[in-house]
């Protein structure tokens, strides 16, 4: 398949696709100024002109252009938006999340997905380019190539549940610690003494700070000094069904599971199962994080922490706005957002099922 | 909060942010026609003068500026990319094998997620101001409006798994119906005898073409004529849970069931664990249709048909390639791709699990 740069098209034959403001204008019998003032909310304009140029737009099927305007004001009204590992539900909706508020606030959406932040300097490049106005990441990775990469756009750079530190760089973050802290609690009142930690790849920060809250809890148990086990996972369903599986194999018996996402929880459980541990929170107490909309699949009901990601994106409009209206280009934000507990069958005794 | 449009802010305060190639020119001592040259492949520029421009953006941190060739070219390189229900994994991993392949053939995607087909208009307008070269949508939906909207843009437009139709607008189908007729001969081969089709929406064409070719193969069955039930879902876990939960209620016993997608079947799947009913497929035998990652888990083992989204992508490329460089805006092209059948445990006695 003999692929081609986007760029190296006849613009001859452009011109017969798109219809520019010059045939408007000869349509309607008008100067082209009169046009772009017809398409302007605070031009000057007679009604009468203005109704010329509207009919024969729309017999024509003429879109107004917004080029020029990007190249006057330097503004494009785009945000960069990068994504990576959109196969994990919570960044899907993340990103549908992202996309509703983004555009209810009068921004486009470029998507840049990558699978690793190793190669996020091209994409940014690549960004930088097309002048986005501002880049949003939600990736899991918080790597110092990262960091330097967003800060030396000089392109102000929002980061969810990221510890990318740097002048123009603002995070969002979920109370990761707090809500560890809050799991370990939940374990201690469902009486688990055997409690495991499952954990991401030691680079996601939000997986660490999550193990934190955890093991320092148990930690200060009163004293009684519980041991908690630790089993390394890499965010992925996969990955949570074989740590599990393996541990299950070995003879161990955990009887309390903390997940450091919903995903790695979903195949902690298929595992129990598959292992002949049927009963939750009978036999174990697991506790995820994000809230996919897996956990509440009858297989699971999964008790998590939901990450309001409704919240996450009002809050990025929010900064975005203060930040491309200050002179300040190395303005920076930290915003932490509570996560919410959700109790489902996991941690509690379900109901008798009805038929 | 309150919210400004993207187009209000000040170009002074933006111009203290953005590098522009006067300065680079400036800080090298050259014209700025000397940076513009530098930066373009197929320019004439000295060796000397090129090193020295790389120099002075390398130390002010320059990134080119693609707008004023979108200008003059009238080629953006953007691919307006439409896509609604994210929380469908399917979706979601149709919406990453585009990312990755349009970045590869050197396009940028302009991203625009709608919840509901109704507002295709709006979002195709603002696609359009931005002087998107082509528009890709995968919608479920294949309504006339959208169809109507498509073709009066005068964009290119490429329908993933749509009956759309009309001038410009090409479609990339899965062989919808050999599939459901395939289906169906699998059915029959496990012996079934109250086979139940499980459909998505009435306005989803694939979920009608997977439909039609199901219960053709089953009323073609050698005379045999076995009636198929047929529920009705909305292409969610929820409504597929729902339906069979419903349908088991009333003392139906299915032995063989066909859904229009796997979100769906895992709704199923639940419902008959549900109910007792935990032997796949020993008591029923069940079939999905898109190979989504939750298909492949433990809980489900689900026999689906994979529709190879890579492929997808790729013919994706291939017509894009052929459309832009066309003179005919009214090209359009009708391509199917084979999706292949996964076996898996829930048409498959399963092997006995190692522990």
């Amino acid at each position: 398949m003999a692929r081609r740069s986007s760029t190296d098209y006849d613009p001859l034959i452009m011109s017969r696709r798109i219809i520019t403001s010059i045939d408007v204008a000869r349509h309607a019998g008008v100067s082209q100024s009169a046009v772009s003032r017809a398409f302007s909310s605070n031009a000057s304009i007679s009604p009468v002109t203005r109704a010329k140029v509207f009919e024969a737009a729309a017999a024509l099927n003429y879109r107004p252009n917004r080029i020029p305007a990007i190249m006057l004001s330097g503004r494009s009204g785009m945000i960069g938006v990068v994504v990576g590992g959109l196969s994990n539900p919570f960044y899907a909706f993340a990103l549908e999340c992202l996309t509703v508020s983004l555009r209810a606030a009068g921004f486009q959406i470029m998507l840049v997905h990558v699978d690793d932040a190793l190669i996020l300097d091209a994409a940014l490049d690549q960004l930088a380019s097309y002048r986005v106005d501002a880049i949003i990441t939600a990736l899991a990775v918080g790597t110092p190539e990262a960091a330097r990469c967003l800060s030396e756009l000089n392109i102000p750079a929002i980061c969810f549940n990221s510890r990318i530190v740097g002048p123009g760089i603002s995070t969002i973050r979920s109370n990761n610690s707090a809500s560890g802290f809050r799991a370990a609690r939940i374990m201690q009142e469902c009486g688990v003494v055997r409690p495991v930690w499952l954990g991401g790849p030691v680079r996601n920060a939000a997986s660490r700070e999550r193990r934190r809250g955890f093991l320092g809890a148990l930690a200060t148990d009163n004293g009684t000094g519980k041991s908690v086990t630790e089993l390394q996972g890499d965010d992925t369903y996969e990955s949570g069904f074989t740590a599990v599986r393996e541990y299950l194999r070995q003879g161990h018996r955990p009887d309390g599971l903390f997940c450091s996402n919903d995903l790695m929880a979903c195949g902690a459980l298929d595992a129990f199962r598959d292992h002949g541990i049927l009963s939750c929170p009978e036999d174990v107490v697991v506790i995820g994080y994000d809230n996919i909309p897996q956990g509440a699949w009858q297989a699971y009901q999964l008790t998590t922490f939901s990450q309001n990601l409704g919240a996450f994106a009002e809050v990025a409009i929010e900064i975005l706005t203060e930040v491309l209206s200050s002179p300040d280009v190395a303005i920076s934000q930290k915003r932490m957002i509570d996560a919410e507990l959700l109790v489902r069958g996991s941690t509690m005794r379900k109901a008798p099922v009805s038929r």
